[in-house]
């Protein structure tokens, strides 16, 4: 397989970093190949505006969505973003491994998902969901958490709006979740347990099977 | 009552930027006191980081939201994070003006949650939900959508990882949202209506009673 990680903690020694560079060593021992997008140490911009561009489509009305439809078709896109749709069409499976912060994506991370999944891209003119532009791809989200496990008893549930309403939005199939719960208050043995229980997920990573969504079909989308 | 805007759009045409004009309009005509937090014009950073602290607590291990509450207790917040919350001490209210984008905040207003309701400034050590730090204020999403209505049966829902997960955690009482759905397919007639449909929201703003949320009591938390 190829593997993208994308990965959005400031601190190489946190939790998530173990995480990441775990990743990176079993998927490398088993043979896959594997880049790291490190979107704090690359200095990635989450704000989406016009320097998403090399130039603008010259619409008369400035919709940004509009731009990243134009730019799919003109090659326009920034540098930055490109080199992150790139990596994403170059892999098979994206590991999206983060902080869940206010139940939900780190902003610098929600900046990629808004700039890198563009209109006409990832999705457009009623691609989407099993039809979706990255349909054949396969991602899992990665986290830590700030509560405890009680905190979540179905994390499935508690990421569809990431797992469903971006990812598999996109045609991606989406495996299930690994949740690594407060790792900041539990202790040596029970960090090292948490690892050792990604390390295994990890190990069945290509033969693990995806959340079951409905097709568009099934919801009624024509 | 002392409201402060928070607004994220790009486009000052956009019909983000109508409705967001037209709450300075209204409710400054109704002697309430306004101020806008334009977080693109401001160029406002949503990446959280170090950047945040005028100086580290010290601590041998870094982490982000231990930081937060250190700067906290001794008023090491950056210039930026600070600036939004005295802003928001200051109100009594705050309109969050933005876009819906992939079901959840553009990335730039999710980094004004992450970085200005910290931790210890917005809630903490028990205190959240009805206990939240921030409680006696009150909040209202303005949004518009990309898609039309029929995707939103019930905004409200739809916008819950927000109004509950994150403006109701902080102790807001949070107001039933107001969206304009696909502005910009729709022709002039069509977008006057809907800030029509603003205004007569906006005029009732200061008697509208919230959603009603469960107190941390009536959800087992003690």
């Amino acid at each position: 397989m190829k593997v993208l990680i994308v990965y959005a903690h400031e601190n190489p020694a946190s939790f998530n970093g173990a995480m990441k560079d775990l990743a990176v060593e079993v998927l490398t021992g088993q043979g896959h190949e594997v880049q790291v997008s490190d979107l704090y140490a690359q200095g990635f911009n989450p704000v989406a505006g016009k320097h998403d561009f090399t130039e603008l489509s010259g619409a008369e009305f400035y919709k940004y969505q509009a731009e990243q439809v134009a730019a799919g078709e003109r090659g326009t896109f920034a540098a930055d973003v490109r080199a992150e749709m790139d990596k994403l069409l170059w892999a098979d499976l994206v590991i999206f491994q983060f902080p869940m912060w206010w139940f939900h994506l780190p902003a610098i991370l929600k900046g990629w998902m808004d700039r890198v999944l563009a209109s006409g891209f990832a999705y457009g003119n009623g691609q989407m969901f099993d039809r979706g532009k990255l349909a054949g791809k396969r991602a899992i989200c990665a986290i830590t958490t700030g509560g405890p496990a009680a905190f979540y008893p179905d994390l499935a549930e508690s990421l569809k709006p990431i797992m469903f309403g971006i990812l598999y939005f996109t045609g991606m199939q989406v495996l299930p979740p690994f949740g690594a719960h407060a790792p900041v208050q539990a202790d040596d043995a029970a960090r090292a347990g948490m690892l050792a229980a990604y390390r295994e997920r990890l190990e069945q990573l290509a033969a693990t099977e995806p959340v079951k969504y409905p097709t568009m079909a099934e919801m009624g989308m024509g």
